[in-house]
């Protein structure tokens, strides 16, 4: 059987209980070789505990591009030696993901959707497994519509909700539909806000995230290729959200959320809304707005990271 | 209201009606702009009857370099003049998707999983209408695992069906789930399959698709991070699967599927088996061999293609 949860009895030099990250497949250690398809990664070709057993904490988002910034971005904020600008993709292998590591931060694109963010789950969990690695926080930053918000405020995300704005994920297993819980780290989640706090350079707020399978009639659009709905319904669908506490709309947080809880891995979704849905549908700030509106996810887990390694007091 | 159905009453010079793109969204002809936020494109700064206006063929695929080197090779197929190492991305201006135009043929990708393809297939529809394009055929062409078939094997699809085996596709609308159906055109799959007799060149089946939501427990693959089910299981629901027409598995058809038939597009979903399912879960062909299995849909359409504009007699 995997080891579910090993506690090391050692000398502790941090509050935190070494744990190590779950998987919950007998199967895997009775495989010759996993072979990591869509990172391009082998446990025969490559030596995953070298490679990444320091890896704390793994951010993971999106725009391959915007991860490869948050990547140098990191690396500044860390003052790690080196030129950010010779950070190399770990799966140049294949075009699926890209993947940076800065120290002990892990940087990955995920792509869009529920299901392109699950593959990469997967095969990071195994990962990490595979590299023994203990005591890792999982971010998810990302963008969204807000929901009564602002543009450029930043949600960090209390509990995942679907579209019914219950907080579960939907799984299909063979065949069959098996549904998981999808709350959130609480003290993650504060101790993102009380970050945020310190910053005070934008707004931020803790809500509920509403995660849906698509970006146009599932998050009410009236501007897509297929609309059969009311501005008036619309909106009543909206208002409906915003009493259920939601504060955003994204497309891969309920997963994460589900994928995190019975993995054991303590995680949190920070998006920032590019719009207020209230007032639009379309995205029309302009590209340097929208640039500064990616980077406050990454402002402020980089400060929650700085303060966890000790960089702020 | 949206000009549903156009029928031009002009001269044709083939056998096909002249068939507009159809939207169906009322609301689209009443805004200032269409921003297609991820093609970095806009009805206001881009004049897309000019750039799109002559396309009828539009191949979509999940990996931006697979479609970009089906991009190159489509350039070489129809002796077009310039060098296909110059073509541009036309959606530089983002990383979601990449673009490339080649003559009448338009190469996008999409990313993995149903949410990400949805998205660029409601951009996709909308560039079409608003380039007033006609008569326009559209493929998926992708990697699939095969359910009973010699890897390497292609598979035109007739029906996409769900992980019950029902070829329909759910769609969320404003919190309620709506069904639509998901099955292809037969025409365009006959032609595909004549196509492949010609070539002689790989083996090429037409069958059903299912379309799951994840690449592990969704697919019965006992690899994954999350495992919950035996060997034995998994090998059943693949039976079942086999006995309801299911040749391959993968993660975009049905809604694929589902929208050319709204729009009124002829659609048709080309993908290769990598491996064969009853075998195993993990992809292990050598790259090199892999490379060629990924060129077999490429190669089929190409094909195809060459015969609608007169290359081939």
């Amino acid at each position: 059987m995997t080891p579910i949860l090993l506690n090391h009895m050692g000398n502790e030099e941090n509050e935190y209980i070494n744990e190590q990250v779950q998987v919950k497949n007998p199967n895997l250690d009775t495989m010759e070789e996993d072979i990591l398809y869509h990172f391009s990664l082998s446990t025969k070709t490559h030596n995953l505990p070298e490679m990444f057993g320091d890896i704390k904490f793994v951010c993971v988002g999106g725009s391959a591009n915007r991860m490869k910034a948050f990547a140098q971005f990191i690396h500044q904020e860390l003052k790690l030696p080196g030129n950010p600008g010779d950070i190399k993709d770990i799966c140049e292998g294949t075009d699926r993901y890209c993947m940076y590591k800065v120290g002990p931060v892990l940087s990955i694109s995920h792509g869009m959707g529920v299901p392109s963010i699950s593959i990469m789950l997967h095969e990071l969990i195994k990962l990490l497994h595979h590299a023994q690695c203990c005591d890792v926080v999982l971010f998810r930053l990302g963008t969204s519509g807000g929901v009564g918000l602002a543009p450029g405020t930043v949600v960090i995300t209390e509990k995942a909700v679907d579209y019914s704005f219950r907080p579960q994920f939907e799984q299909v297993v063979l065949g069959k539909v098996i549904t998981r819980n999808t709350e959130l780290d609480e003290g993650v989640a504060n101790e993102l806000l009380q970050c945020s706090s310190e910053l005070q350079t934008f707004p931020t707020v803790i809500g509920n995230t509403m995660c849906t399978h698509d970006f146009y009639e599932g998050q009410g659009r009236l501007d897509g290729a297929l609309c059969s709905f009311s501005q008036e319904e619309k909106l009543e669908y909206l208002r409906k959200a915003y009493e259920a506490g939601v504060r955003n709309i994204e497309m891969e947080s309920t997963v994460f959320a589900a994928m995190c809880r019975v993995c054991g891995l303590k995680g949190a979704v920070v998006c920032v809304a590019l719009l207020n849905r209230f007032e639009g549908d379309q995205i029309t700030s302009s590209h340097d707005v929208l640039v500064e509106y990616q980077q406050r996810p990454q402002i402020l887990v980089a400060h929650f990271i700085k303060k966890r390694l000790g960089y702020i007091i």
